[in-house]
Parts: C-alpha cells; sequence; structure tokens
C-alpha cells in the first residue's frame, strides 16, 4: 500500500529540527522524501503497523501533526508535481 | 473531486511567506488548511483548472514544490490524524 506521509513541525527550534530529521530517516525507511516534510512510503499492513507506532513515539504530540494518507493506484495517475521535484521513480528502469 | 495540496517553499525568507501566504489564500477558497503547508481541498474539475493556474501563477517554480495528490473516497477511511490537528469537518452536523 502507497501511503502520503505529512509531518508537521517547526523547524525554528533544533528540537523540532531533531525531530524532522528522526521522522525522515523513519519514512525514507519504506520510500522517500518528496518534500521536506512530505513523504511517500510503500507497506505492508505489517510494516504500516511499525512505521505508525515509530512516528508517533518520533513525534511530540502537542507541537507537531502527522496525517497519513492511503494513496490511490496506479500513483502516477493521481499525483501532480510542480516546481523542484525530488521524486525519483525507482519502479523505473534504469536507462544507463 | 478532493484533492491534497502540499506546498514546499522556504519559510524562511518573507517572499517565501509570502508566497505561502498567498497559496493558502487559493487553497482555503476551496477547502481548509490542515498543517502550516498542507490543504485538503474540494472541487469540481472546472475549479480544479483555475485552483491549478493560480498556484502555479503564485509559486517561484525554482524554488517551491507544489504536489496534488488526487484523494480516495471516502475520504474519511484513508486519512489517519495524530497530534495537532486542525481539521474541521464541515460536512458533519454541527451540534449546538
Amino acid at each position: 500500500m502507497d501511503f502520503l506521509v505529512c509531518y508537521d513541525v517547526n523547524t525554528e527550534t533544533s528540537a523540532g529540527r531533531r525531530r524532522l530529521r528522526r521522522v525522515g530517516k523513519v519514512c525514507t525507511s519504506h520510500g522517500q522524501r518528496v518534500q521536506n516534510s512530505v513523504f511517500e512510503v510503500s507497506v505492508t499492513d505489517v510494516q504500516l503497523l511499525t512505521l505508525r507506532e515509530r512516528l508517533l513515539a518520533e513525534m511530540d504530540p502537542t507541537e507537531d501533526s502527522i496525517r497519513l494518507y492511503r494513496l490511490r493506484q496506479p500513483r502516477d495517475k493521481f499525483v501532480e508535481a510542480y516546481g523542484r521535484d525530488r521524486y525519483v521513480n525507482f519502479s523505473d528502469s534504469l536507462i544507463l
């Protein structure tokens, strides 16, 4: 299943930046960062349980917000990206 | 159709903050802000054309990133929110 993880955190504090770094590590182990605090992840049911648990352990619930959106399939049909784009399609063939 | 608009912008500059304010105005005319730079909007096909055009006019494509995700229906079944939550369900009955 593909999910979008949106993490709202105050990056003006070093504690906030640290939490974002940690959340980034958790998310990028299952996918990739597409914006500074937005990640696309691909997980199984079991991995989702672990991911959710790790995200909740990293966040400060009184300061931060985490939203998980289950994405539509096929992903490419339902997403549009403009401007600076970090997304890399790892499923595509690699042309050397 | 429901869309998620994720706007990545450097808010450390006044120009970036100004662009975020403007993008916020464009998005909240069709929905609501759920995180500092994430918006849930509900639009018709025609409104989507206008929304996309206005977003592209506000953003700086060399600095910012905008991603639009078409959301699954029913929305409530495919989104999870943790921590500080700004979302208000305007479709729910108002209990006085």
